[in-house]
C-alpha cells in the first residue's frame, strides 16, 4: 500500500491533521493501536482556544461544537479568602470554548468516515522505517498479519507512550522533564456546574478545579497524592474534600451526585527536542506533556498540527521545503511558551511537599498581586487564550 | 533625658524618618552605634524609586540629590544571545533615579547637623524597655556611662542585626527566610559606566550586573560562590569573568580599571512579622531583606517610613491611632510583594546549583516571553519603578 502521509495515532491530533490535509486532496492513513469505542472513552480536556477552533473550522468539522460548545469570557481564581474574577474578553478581546475532548473526537470519527479515508483500528507492533531517508514506509500488524505502507511523511501523534518519538535516536533526541510530586484526582457527575467559568481554587489543603462538560456535565479535581488510589475515594469523600478547597459559596451550592468517572492523573512537563526528524514530525503529546493547569494539552497539540497541516501543504503544493525545514523550530518556540505558563500556574496554585512558610508566602503575595494587577492578569489572560501561531 | 521619637540606628533610614519627623516639629534621638565615618563608608544600593526621591523632597535634603543624580528611562536585559530593553517611561511614566545610598545618607547626616536635632553615635548596649506600655524608653552606654531617654515610640531602624527585632518575645514574632546558595561579589571602579542604562545579565556562567554610582564610578557585580572569598578574586578575573557574562558588545567597550572596593554579599529573603510591637515599629532591614536583584532594599525602607511618618504625624497631629494601628498590615502587604519580584527577578536571572535541564529551559522561555510581551515588561517596569505607596 502507498499514501502521502501516514498519521500514527487516531486521537483528536491525528484525526485533525488528517482532515485538514483530507480537504487539500492530501492522502493519508491513520493507524490506531486501540478501537473507535476506547479512543472515545477518553476523559481529557475540554476547554479549548480559539486558535484550535479555527483549525476544526478549516477542518470542516465545527458544525456541532459551534452549536453546541460554551463561550467563555473569563475564569474565576480563589486561594484562601482571595476570590477574582479574569476576564479574558476585557483583557485580550478573546476567549475560549467548552466542547469535551471526546465529542471533538466523535466529530472527526464521522467526519473521517464521511470522507471514506483510510483509518485502521487495532494495530500492532507499528514501526517507522527509513524515517532520515526519502523513501520512509511504516509497518504494522493486524490480526497477526504484517502490512507495509510506503509514504512520503510520518506523522507521530501516536502521543506520550507511542512509537514515534522512540523512533528518533537517543543521539539526535534530547528530552527535557519535569515531574509533580502530587496527581490530580477527577471526576465526572451527571450535575450542573457549579459556576459558569471555571474555578481554579487554591488552598490549605491543595489545589481544586471546577470544569465542565455541559450544562448537565460537570468535572471537578482535587490535587491527590501520587500514593492515593481512585478507588479508596468515595464520591462522598472527593465532595466534601472538594468543598473544603473552594469558596465558601461555591461550596453551598454545589450539586453532588455520583461519579461517572473517577481516575488520578499524575503531573508531568516533558518536551522532546527536536519534533522532526527526516520525514517523521512528532505532535502532540508524542513530543510534549503539559501538566493539566490552563489546559493547554491539546490545544498545544493543535499548534503543531497547525504548523505540520501548512508545511505539507506547502511542500505538495509548490515544492517548498521551509515550512519542513522549520517544523520543529516554530512549534518548539510555542510549546516552551506554554510549557513555561502550565508550570507557572501549576506552581502558582497547587501546594508542594518541600514548601517553605516563605514559599507558601511568596504564593500568597503572587495571587494577591494577580489579583491588583490588570497586567499581570493580562499576561495570564493571553496565555489561557492561546498565544498567537 | 525624654524626647517624642527614639530612632535605633543612624544608616539612611533612620535619618529620612528623622528629617521629616523635624520638619513637622516632632523631636527625636537618633542612636547609631558606629561612628558617621563608619555608616558613609558603607557601599550600599544606588537605584532610588521617585517615591524614595519624593520622601526625600519632603523632607527637604533633595536639593543636591535632584542636581547630580542620573534619571533612568528604562533597563538592559541580557540572556545567553537575547539582550533587550525595557522601557520604564513608556511602560509606566514612571522612571528610577541613580543617587548612590552614600550619598544619600550624607546629605541626611548634613541636614541632621544642620537641624541641631541630636544624634549619638558610638552607642553600646542599646536596650528598649516598656515597648508594649504607654512608657517606652530606651537605654544605651556611652564611653562606659549608661544614659536613659524616655519616649512615646521607638523606631527600630537598625537593620538586620539590630537589637530592635531581638525586643519583640519570639511568642510574638514570626519570620520567614530563604537563604540562596549563591552571593554576589561586587567591585567599585573609577571607570566611566560601560552603558548609559543598568545591563542585568544571565548568562550559562551566571548572573552579572553592571550597574553605576556617577560618569566615572562604576559598581558591578557578578554571582559567586558563598565559599568564594573577595580577597582570592584579583581584579583581573573579576574583569574577565564580568566580560564573559554580560553581552559581547559591552564586554568589547568596558573600561577596566583598578577596583577602589571589593566584596562579597550572600543572598537573602527575609521578613519578620508583625513589624509593630506595642510602641516600637521596625522599619527597612530590620524587618526585611531582599535579595539586591531590582535593587528593592533601600526603596523598602522608604516605604516603610512613609507609612511610620505619616502615622506619627497622625497621632502627634491629631490624637488618631489608626495610621499606628494600622502600620504594620500597611507597611507588610508592600513588603510582600516587594519579595515577590525580588525572588522572581533573583530567580530568572540567576543559576542554581540543582537546576534541572527542564529548569534552565523554562528560565530561558520566561526570558524570552519576557522580550516578547509588551504585558509582561509592564509587570516587571511597574515593580521596578516602585509600586505606589
Amino acid at each position: 500500500m502507498r499514501t502521502q502521509v501516514v498519521i500514527i495515532g487516531g486521537g483528536p491530533s491525528g484525526l485533525l491533521l488528517g482532515q485538514l490535509l483530507h480537504r487539500k486532496g492530501i492522502d493519508t492513513v491513520v493507524l490506531e493501536r486501540k478501537t473507535r469505542e476506547y479512543v472515545l472513552g477518553r476523559i481529557r480536556a475540554g476547554v479549548l482556544e480559539v486558535g484550535f477552533v479555527n483549525l476544526m473550522r478549516e477542518a470542516g468539522v465545527a458544525e456541532r461544537m459551534d452549536r453546541e460548545s460554551y463561550i467563555h469570557d473569563g475564569t474565576v481564581i480563589s486561594y484562601g479568602d482571595m476570590q477574582f474574577g479574569v476576564n479574558f474578553q476585557k483583557l485580550t478581546g478573546n476567549h475560549v470554548v467548552v466542547y469535551g475532548q471526546t465529542e471533538v473526537t466523535r466529530d472527526l470519527y464521522d467526519a473521517r468516515a464521511a470522507s471514506g479515508a483510510k483509518i485502521v483500528f487495532n494495530t500492532e507492533h507499528v514501526e517507522i522505517h527509513g524515517a532520515d531517508s526519502t523513501a520512509p514506509y511504516v509497518t504494522y500488524q493486524l490480526d497477526g498479519t504484517e502490512h507495509r505502507i510506503d509514504c512520503d511523511y510520518v506523522a507521530g501523534c501516536d502521543g506520550f507512550h507511542g512509537i514515534s518519538r522512540q523512533t528518533i535516536p537517543l543521539t539526535v533526541r534530547r528530552e527535557y522533564e519535569k515531574v509533580y510530586p502530587f496527581g490530580w484526582l477527577g471526576i465526572l457527575s451527571e450535575t450542573p456546574p457549579v459556576n459558569d467559568e471555571l474555578i481554579y481554587a487554591g488552598s490549605d489543603r491543595g489545589f481544586a478545579l471546577c470544569s465542565m462538560r455541559n450544562a448537565n456535565l460537570s468535572r471537578y479535581y482535587i490535587q491527590c497524592s501520587l500514593s492515593d488510589h481512585a478507588e479508596d475515594w468515595t464520591d462522598a469523600a472527593f465532595w466534601q474534600e472538594l468543598k473544603r478547597r473552594i469558596p465558601a459559596e461555591a461550596a453551598e451550592r454545589l450539586v453532588t451526585g455520583p461519579s461517572i468517572e473517577k481516575s488520578i492523573a499524575p503531573l508531568r512537563s516533558f518536551v522532546c527536542e527536536p519534533m522532526r526528524w527526516g520525514r517523521l514530525f512528532l505532535c502532540g503529546d508524542a513530543a510534549h506533556i503539559v501538566p493539566p493547569t490552563g489546559a493547554k494539552g491539546l490545544n498545544t497539540a493543535a499548534s503543531d498540527i497547525h504548523y505540520l497541516y501548512h508545511a505539507l501543504v506547502q511542500v505538495y503544493e509548490t515544492g517548498e521545503t521551509e515550512g519542513i525545514d522549520r517544523y520543529s523550530e516554530k512549534a518548539l518556540a510555542r510549546v516552551w511558551k506554554t510549557q513555561r505558563f502550565s508550570w507557572w500556574m501549576t506552581t502558582l496554585l497547587h501546594r508542594f511537599p518541600h514548601q517553605s512558610e516563605f514559599d507558601l508566602k511568596i504564593q500568597h503575595a503572587e495571587v494577591e498581586f494577580l489579583r491588583d494587577s490588570r497586567d499581570a492578569q493580562t499576561v495570564l489572560a493571553q496565555n489561557y487564550v492561546g498565544l498567537p501561531y
